[in-house]
């Protein structure tokens, strides 16, 4: 058998293509995706999470970003394949690559079923303007796998009332009356984490997030659920054609939306479908691109998730407060990253509700805590150290909802550098929780409270301060946002939305510190000045004592951070055995 | 002699116009506007500075904005005309009013010179939509207005290089450099800040702004001014001429433009030019509508207009801490708020560099304090009342620059609220002015440091943080500014802006706080993780101890106070006479 970089060009000679892209991606725009879909992988042998490969007859690369520059060199030695590192100084994007290397009369192709709308028009443009060819019908890469996994299939399964909240009729009915509103009579939604929520379903098709490969089609009338039916009980049919939604095969759905009539008007984002979805629907259809009416409802959760999720994050407390005191006080000599992962885990499953984590534990040592998304590898895996910090951010899906956290804790003796950079995160963390805020502030708005006592210090950290999270779904979530950097339209938060709160600062070597909690917007106050929101945090765990200078908090931070620790204790204390019980007492003390 | 309004009614008969609108503006857009441009006072006896009335043949309305409700209904009294509370419940917008009472085949009427190109477009699109027609060459009010005050033709001064810091030559070829880098042949600007900033030339054709009535085209071989040649001495045309500018009549400008050929491509911001002026230019000629190059470039001061400010705010400093000796010290009973005005005016004047006052000035006593566009007049006038707040809110010209301040002073006895008050607003003007943040962040970033006291006490205040100040300009410019709701695209603060830090808080009827000083943006350090930049506090005048609860304010807060005032101290009290330096000395002692 060639090797597959060697197959895959005899198949581009076969179907004369000339450049063939190969992102990490599925059909629906996931943030992770499953085996399926680890083309790139397949092709280069770098398993990192996110990466595009270019290959042409002569001349291969991939582009990455800075989290992966140390291992996708390592990867791809002597794979032939060229490292681009993204956002280095002289490094082109791919399209800038594409612009000086593809030639007039050439074709660039790629399955447009993996890149989005949005970016399929922009190499389109591009080729265009080269006078090359564009080629997005072509999977190649299942021509030349021979043991390519077949699409997950896993067992659709219903999120009852209890947890949802709302049931599926309701949302439908929301959702019908939003796309009318919009002048739509159709509505094409592709985003596997919306399905999911819209129709109280969930499965298990993509890691660390409950959902199932899909696609949904809602008219006035109708609701057509592209899926396995295999996926399907009998009795989950039943109830579904009840409720309205029926079920065709997830592989019909393309000839399905090429059937669109011309006097339909379809509501859909092209930021979230992909290049052959839009190409599909056919020309003399009208077209309203807008953002998902779901976006903005799946993130205001209804007062049974909030309920829920406050009981998740009370487990979730539980599991994370007794790790904490077996890393402080029970510790084995030895213990690896790994190791701490598994404990944690199952203390996490000691939970009845507990599913599963909410994403790759980051449980990182010494030097790799300054890796921003280092996870622990059987190749990574190293032994506890001692007087260095341990960082771990984890989470969990529970039927009660998701969790994600990040504790940062002293190992030992740390340096008054160490306790300075832990207390500026801490601080931060501890200003924007508290914050009080007019309703109508977005994320930018807020982001500098959790960043200034780094910024007093020159220190910063390179990635946003908070991030929406689902109920059940995906860890990370938008619409909203916690940041300084405009993306754009940011959404104003608005109470119901779960988000982080955690800054950090990392120090390339050394160590890196973040500090994570999630917390609830709701309304603080209505006065003749308007109404003000604020945050309930729903994290439920200490804080490490002895990674603070206490001297460099002010009375007001203290305040905050001995309210907080009150709180934890309050709620943990009662589910824990005496002795733990006892050393809670001693962690939350007031400081 | 008809009333006006009647005599406009006529001529709107003769020319077949159902419908005319007259707002409160020039041919520039400039903030405030010349006696020739008194349309809408001189028809309707309001004399308010914003305001904007429609008149059919029947009807008649003025809308304005809350901060002039009292004084319209007011001065409106018996004239037929309906005020129009903008923006309160079930008050449609002029927009909404004329589409629902403009008749197919009616006209629409106004002097496209005074309403800017989008308006104007907005306009045109609302009467095709409604099958009316739209006239927008017709100035009426000129023909009814036998007293109108001619176009102002004051002299036109230059601006030294020891003042500019930059001459007009290298401007022209910076601004050369940047028209052709936009893709530019020409460049035409007709905002009298950014022409008068290009060409180190004042005027003063505007009150308390010093600019002059002018239209400026550039190419790359030529700059022609279009402005009254009577304006100009013979000795600044020459130099003029010199440096490569001619000037033509300020009326042949728009014939001007109707000559372009189709090979130009002109650069201009369809923000910023007024509508007669777009329509103007011939259909055949490309238009690349941009943010006006010079409109960042003045906004940035150089190392030159910087330290002049320096000076000004000295001397202002100077003039506003003796007014505040005489305030609390010798202030002689039954003073009232114009009197305190002019004897402020009078500080100013000592000094040989000033001018004029850059805007009208706010001396507000008592419950007109809470008036936040209040501005004494002979009619409101009222003697300086005990045991209140008396709020000064005044700035003024220099040859060195431009200075603007707020002082709320406690005149007597204070109740705990008013303090409690107090100290939140100038808790928040600290925090704002000690900010230290990346590079690339924008006023929305930082506006929640000086809201965040009162935010905490469900207080708020309906204005802007922060706006940019002119050099010997407008005191109020663009394009930075400080607030939390986004208006589109916001520019990232830079080192060598000049913007206000103004939180203030307001009780209608009872008493209003705002505390402001000038901050200048510089940089702080560049480390590892990014440059950061932070403020100087260019006013130095004390904030009121009396008016304070120091057991609401953080050790931080307090240093942060007492360190500026020591700043003041040093800065002011060698310029003062031993008793005002022995008074200042404990104005600014250690809280």
């Amino acid at each position: 058998m060639a090797h597959p970089l060697q197959a895959l060009r005899d198949v581009m000679a076969e179907y004369h293509i000339d450049a063939y892209l190969i992102p990490t991606a599925d059909f629906h725009g996931s943030e992770y995706v499953g085996a399926h879909f680890a083309c790139r992988e397949y092709l280069s042998g770098f398993t990192g999470s996110a990466g595009t490969l270019l290959v042409f007859a002569n001349w291969a690369g991939l582009w990455t970003d800075g989290r992966y520059f140390l291992q996708a060199a390592q990867q791809l030695e002597g794979s032939g394949i060229r490292l681009m590192k993204q956002g280095e100084p002289g490094v082109p994007t791919i399209e800038e690559f594409l612009r000086q290397s593809l030639q007039p009369e050439q074709t660039l192709g790629f399955d447009g079923r993996c890149v989005d709308a949005r970016t399929g028009r922009r190499y389109h443009r591009l080729t265009r303007q080269l006078g090359a060819k564009l080629n997005h019908q072509l999977d190649l890469v299942d021509e030349i796998w021979p043991q390519r996994p077949p699409l997950s299939a896993q067992p659709v399964w219903e999120l009852e009332a209890q947890y949802a909240g709302l049931s599926r009729r309701d949302k439908l009915a929301q959702l019908r009356r939003s796309m009318v509103s919009e002048g739509a009579d159709t509505f094409l939604l592709s985003t596997l984490e919306d399905i999911a929520w819209l129709l109280n379903l969930r499965g298990n098709d993509i890691p660390c997030d409950p959902v199932f490969l899909s696609y949904l089609i809602l008219t006035k009338e109708t609701c057509i659920l592209f899926a396995n039916p295999a996926s399907f009980s009998p009795e989950l049919l039943a109830e579904l054609e009840v409720d309205g939604v029926s079920l065709r095969p997830y592989d019909n759905f393309y000839a399905y939306v090429n059937r669109f009539s011309p006097s339909q008007t379809v509501l859909l984002d092209t930021r979230r479908v992909n290049t052959t979805l839009l190409t599909s629907i056919p020309s003399h259809v009208s077209v309203l691109d807008r953002p998902n009416p779901t976006e903005l409802r799946k993130a205001i959760k209804n007062p049974v998730e909030v309920e829920n999720m406050r009981r998740a994050h009370l487990a979730d407390g539980i599991a994370l407060t007794r790790f904490m005191y077996w890393l402080k006080t029970q510790l084995p000599q030895g213990t690896t990253e790994l190791q701490a992962a598994e404990h944690l885990e199952a203390l996490r499953r000691a939970d009845p509700l507990y599913l599963e984590p909410s994403f790759d534990p980051i449980l990182a040592t010494g030097a790799h805590s300054a890796i921003v998304h280092y996870s622990p590898t059987p190749e990574s895996d190293a032994p506890i150290q001692p007087n260095a910090f341990l960082l771990a951010d984890t989470g969990g899906h529970y039927y009660t909802g998701t969790t994600d956290c990040t504790r940062t804790y002293a190992m030992g003796t740390l340096t008054d550098w160490q306790k300075t950079c832990y207390t500026a995160v801490l601080r931060g963390n501890l200003h924007l929780a508290a914050a009080v805020f007019r309703a109508g502030c977005t994320g930018l708005n807020l982001d500098c409270l959790a960043r200034q006592p780094l910024w007093d210090l020159g220190l910063d950290f390179n990635h946003g301060t908070g991030h929406g999270v689902g109920y059940l779904l995906s860890v990370h979530e938008g619409p909203q946002s916690i940041r300084w950097r405009s993306l754009g339209k940011e959404p104003a938060l608005a109470p119901g939305m779960i988000t982080s709160d955690e800054p950090g600062v990392y120090f390339d070597g050394d160590f890196g510190i973040r500090l994570e909690n999630l917390v609830l917007c709701m309304e603080k106050s209505q006065t003749n000045f308007g109404t003000f929101l604020g945050f309930e945090t729903l994290t439920l765990t200490p804080f490490d004592r002895d990674a603070m200078d206490p001297t460099q908090m002010t009375p007001q931070e203290k305040a905050l951070l001995n309210a907080y620790h009150a709180r934890v204790h309050a709620a943990i204390a009662p589910h824990l055995p005496p002795e733990e019980a006892a050393w809670l007492a001693q962690a939350t003390r007031p400081i």
